[in-house]
């Protein structure tokens, strides 16, 4: 039997040896041609894994104790508190900055000013890094309303751990709270490599420009889509597959999409959605108070203290109730 | 062009050393707070990273040779195995051990025959770990014959390896098999850091307490939702988007969502649900051999031996067939 | 209070030594049975580990500068590629063989010329692998269009780095191009371990089989299904929640699932397919320049130039509109 492929051994083939470097040169030419995809340029990119290792450290500062082997307890929190911020500081201001000066760099190919441009990029990767710890205190304000939401609404719940702890939607909300104050301060790649994080883990997917109230409440979550510009009141609930999208996409005389307008709907307070219904428009307003059905199709606005549902032969069905 | 941001530089700067020293000072006065999110206690949590890794080798119990580089033969089995299990039992007891002393913590917060309270914990430990070590021949049993009906069941499967390395499916039913086994034994936390991982990595959702009989297949899965009080027969076959869920939430006298009661529905010995049907309510009721065709919305019993479809214009059609 | 079960001092007292003993033994027996999901054999299984490995490797030389650590540059991406392909080849060819082996172990439990076919293994590990590298700038041409196709048709893109760097969609359409020439040259098991990592990180599950064509795009994806024999022409887009899928099993006289017939839908040039769409079956086309709405159901042929949408009352609508 023969012993498994050896490189060395192969190399010394004259006919592999020419058949490699002949595919190594094709492959190298390829990137003389612009295919727009190649990131080869003065100014690296932020680093992917290190902005996910850096969230999940701002993770462990608003849950400390969940996520983490390390025991916490009063004695050690404030050491163990500290020392993660400072690090957290250090290295989220360095991501922040190279994708400002990433983004300056994609604009401006050369610019007389650089210096003073990269200079002011490495000041924004600061100023960003210091909002969002001086937010952690509200943040943990709004996630802990979150996790009550959670258990009020899902029969399953055993616990408030439990829900830190495992629940997708719990994750998904925590993650857009914090991509959101990216996405509020314009910082370039950061906010989508962070929420899109989420949605390989959840299968929920909120876009970082999303407005989310308070106690807000997502259950099973798998194929929940809320796009760039929805607004969400105080107190909603919604189910898996739930999609609060755009209807249509204005194009300008040129026929490409115009970007940057109100294309998602307003859910006002205390709506709840069930799996499955999609909502679409930008004028769409689901008015508060309301329930909206399973599986249902709505691109118009809903009165307040309204029910939409589905009866059983699959036929939609509006009532007012208030 | 400046080097990038030095911390230790940065650190002699007042101004910046004042904000950061403001920051985490905020931070640790939101620990003051009672936020109910806060995991700083007498006893840890169970470690996720943990409970993940022994669910892994469990998986690797189960189906020796696929998940892991080792190379397992015939002359190496006995002794590969052997020691996995030792080292499962070992972890296993200790992490549940921590599950139940964290449960009793957090229910009476002082309690005078501590002592006596935890080492019944400690025995619960080793009593679960034993239960489930023991339960494995029989989850082989019922794994094979899960491949065996997702081989029949799906024309694009190409042979039973194929099925365990890489079908979504099949992952699921491995990993709900051995929560529901947790669950069983009322372990708090583990069943459902089990089940989410899952949930995670496949986009099927199935809660650790759902019965679900022999020879079950699901097939593609995303977007699966599988409640706590299903119970599902022998030979079930569901696809992608399916929701076994509940219909309403009885509430008590205050509002509140009493937990505990029969939510879901049953579907009963070889039944068919296809993409995206959502089938809600505990007092539903699935006859044996139906078929529920995609996109449909139940919320009745079906008699056995039917079959509900959408037809072409996209309306519910009933068809009693037995 | 007690200490931490301590194995070495549990495996000193004889019951438990006992109740272990005989957990392992009922394991071990286990494998005595024909469960049809034991993988103890002459030849290992390809690892699963090692061909996510070499997929990730694979889309760093298709997206330099894009998900490694290290800066890549005009002046070392040659030295960079070079070794990045060399270690490819060797691992792929390696992991090739090691399938086509285990393939062949299945089918002829022994053989008389087995050396022989061990060497045409091991050759077409070497082939294959070849046709990949060889592949290579002809993927880039094509993920290049993908990445276009994805900025034109999302108002929410910001650049194409943002498409490469967190576009679940991107991510899913590179692993099913690479994966796609896997299955051509019928290389067993690993097309499907790669079409099911991706399925995992976005929720979209795309068979290795499936045809597709350029500029191909998919906004969110979780959700999406596209069946083995599903094929897709130029300008196509499509939105989560899309099944492309089978409408009936054609059994042989045993009542066996026949495999290898065209079971999924055409999808014409120029289509788009909105979310929760369902197109099933063989023989149904959707005829170019179409728009098939959200949550539809489809299951014969769509004329070209149709527009199908749900009206606001949950009825179907069809529209030729050219």
């Amino acid at each position: 039997m023969k012993k498994p492929v050896d490189i060395l051994e192969l190399s010394l083939k004259d006919e592999i040896q020419k058949r490699m470097n002949d595919a190594v040169s094709d492959i190298l030419q390829s990137f003389d041609r612009d295919y727009s995809i190649d990131h080869i340029s003065k100014f690296p990119l932020p680093s992917k894994d290190k902005i996910i290792s850096i969230l999940k450290d701002i993770i462990d500062i608003l849950f400390p104790g969940y996520f983490n082997e390390e025991y916490i307890n009063k004695l050690n929190l404030k050491f163990y508190l500290g020392m993660k911020i400072s690090n957290v500081f250090g290295e989220l201001s360095s991501e922040i900055a190279k994708s400002y000066k990433h983004e300056h760099f994609l604009r401006t190919n050369s610019c007389q000013h650089c210096d003073e441009c990269l200079e002011h990029c490495e000041d924004s990767g600061v100023d960003v890094a210091f909002y969002l710890l001086e937010k952690i205190p509200e943040l943990r304000r709004l996630l802990s309303l979150d996790v009550k939401a959670a258990f009020e609404g899902d029969p399953a719940a055993k616990s408030y751990n439990e829900i830190v702890f495992s629940y997708p939607g719990m994750f998904a909300i925590t993650v857009h709270r914090i991509a959101h104050l990216f996405y509020e301060k314009d910082v370039p790649l950061i906010p989508r490599i962070i929420s899109e994080y989420s949605h390989s883990l959840t299968g929920i997917d909120i876009h970082p420009g999303a407005s989310i109230g308070e106690s807000f409440f997502i259950d099973h979550g798998t194929g929940v889509v809320i796009g760039e510009t929805t607004t969400i009141g105080n107190n909603v609930k919604i189910y898996q597959g739930v999609t609060l999208g755009a209807l249509s996409f204005p194009k300008d005389e040129k026929g490409k999409i115009i970007k940057g307008t109100k294309r998602h709907p307003a859910i006002e307070d205390h709506v709840t959605i069930y799996s499955g219904a999609t909502i679409l428009g930008g004028d769409t307003v689901i008015g508060k108070n309301s329930v909206i059905g399973g599986n249902t199709w709505i691109v118009s606005s809903i009165a307040p203290g309204s029910k939409v549902i589905m009866d059983d032969d699959q036929t939609k069905v509006k009532i007012k109730t208030s």
